[in-house]
């Protein structure tokens, strides 16, 4: 959890290639190519539910191979490293102008943990949209889930909007069926750390609440992300969520915040069924239900 | 917030009468009530939300004219307020016992917020039929949720079931959807601030997510109240929300826990429409809906 955010992820582990190739002593390919295997395994094992790990490993081995000098494969890891990072950017930037035509003027949108320049190589998903909204003239305004247990949403989103001057208010967990209610919501985004075929939304804890509430009080519930974190084989059931350590929701940064002797559940994600979600924004075009269909339109451009 | 729970702050708020008698000067029983209805605006004003404030003074202040002497009404309302505090001791066991015929051996309650001995005279509505059901025999379980911003799930429910042994995990407001979409929760139990004769139940923010959710997986979600807590009166629209300080949400236990410059809401409840409500659990009984029609069979014993 130094590293958090799926686009991210996946950027940091292609780095993370890249540096077990710079440090190889490797005699020839073959070995190299042992070294990264064992590095990629190690990190598609740090967490299971994101897919763009995995996405930057595959696209970075499924190449290895090409290479006949050990130089040569330590620098085209290198460099494939730079382009992932360079193309999250880029595809940031094409997704928020694609999400942008979603909001209008004056929009108040609901955002869940954080989606942002921070959880990217820079410019972000979810928070990418707003950006290019506001970058097209329109007012929008930004209610910010603190996301428990690990307060990405004020650590973070609260964090990266307000010091571009994006309005920016700060609500709890418990909050997001309340504000819907009182329609202070006029749309929620939020990033992904997986997305399957059939468009089920693997993504922070509490995600899927906020899909229920939103679809009560019909409120548009759209999925910011790029088409690397698309998983096209997994269903439902092969999904391993995440159980992080209890301490996590027993303690805040540091301090005892639960009574000695309680334990506590700590699902690091969740899962948003597709019927629950309004569209999902890719830098590639905006996908709509059903999804197993839409993706076909843009899956060959990624594959 | 020194006090809270609303049949507790019911019971406080008599104690708070009974003060004033017990201080006041007033040479004639004229001047003492004058007194009694100052001191019983200043208590309905301090928490807008809850109901039982103003049925506790009401109890009071409506008799207060038959004494045709200063000492006789000073005595009068220390003993309607242990008759209170008494009472609602009692109400509790019997609303404990009334609704532990809603739960079966090795159900898992979820409950939200703190409606617990802590919140009362003693024993607890919610958590009272959790009490009752086990004192039964019956195996129980629950599931709390903290209940940010005030974290009075883990810092009181936690705690008292903890210190019972009864077993209790604890979840992040984030988490409710999730565990019952997992099949983790058999039947939600929460208390009320204020209950309206439709059956809309006002409670702790959060309640009305907890909900959506229960309604969404086809879990019983069960309110725990006494018959003070129902404002035959009022309607959705008169039910003021209080709105309680962002410092509460931007601080915890005196931390600032998000980045300056930003600002929260921070609405105390929110109000659950009947049709997400199963069953309200009385100490008369259990009543069904449409509340309207069978909160008519247990009223006349309240008037």
């Amino acid at each position: 959890m130094r590293i958090r955010g799926a686009p991210l992820l996946g950027v940091a582990a292609a780095y993370g290639l890249a540096v077990t190739a710079h440090y190889s002593r490797a005699s020839n390919t073959a070995r190299m190519i042992r070294e990264l295997e064992h590095s990629s395994s190690l990190l598609v094992g740090t967490r299971p539910t994101g897919a763009n790990i995995r996405w930057a490993v595959q696209r970075i081995m499924s190449k290895a191979a090409r290479f006949d000098s050990v130089e040569s494969l330590r620098k085209f890891v290198l460099a494939e490293a730079e382009k992932i990072r360079e193309e999250d950017i880029q595809s940031n930037m094409r997704m928020g102008r694609n999400g942008a035509s979603l909001l209008g003027d004056g929009d108040t949108v609901l955002t869940h943990c954080n989606a942002g320049a921070l959880a990217t190589a820079g410019y972000g998903t979810a928070l990418g949209i707003v950006r290019a909204a506001i970058q097209e003239g329109k007012r929008i305004k930004v209610i910010a889930t603190e996301t428990r247990p690990l307060l990405q949403g004020s650590r973070l989103t609260a964090y990266e909007l307000a010091s571009e001057h994006i309005p920016v208010t700060l609500i709890t967990d418990s909050m997001v069926a309340y504000v819907m209610q009182q329609g202070q919501v006029s749309k929620v985004i939020v990033g992904a750390d997986r997305i399957l075929r059939t468009g089920h939304v693997v993504n922070k804890i509490g995600t899927y609440t906020a899909s229920l509430a939103a679809k009560k009080h019909s409120v548009p519930f759209y999925v910011a992300a790029p088409l690397s974190t698309f998983d096209h084989m997994g269903s439902v059931e092969s999904v391993v969520i995440e159980c992080r350590r209890e301490k996590e929701v027993l303690f805040l940064e540091g301090r005892r915040i639960a009574p000695r002797g309680v334990t506590a559940l700590n699902p690091a994600f969740d899962i948003t069924p597709p019927e629950n979600v309004s569209a999902i924004v890719t830098e590639e075009g905006v996908l709509w239900p059903p999804y197993e269909e839409s993706l076909q339109t843009v899956a060959r451009s990624d594959r």
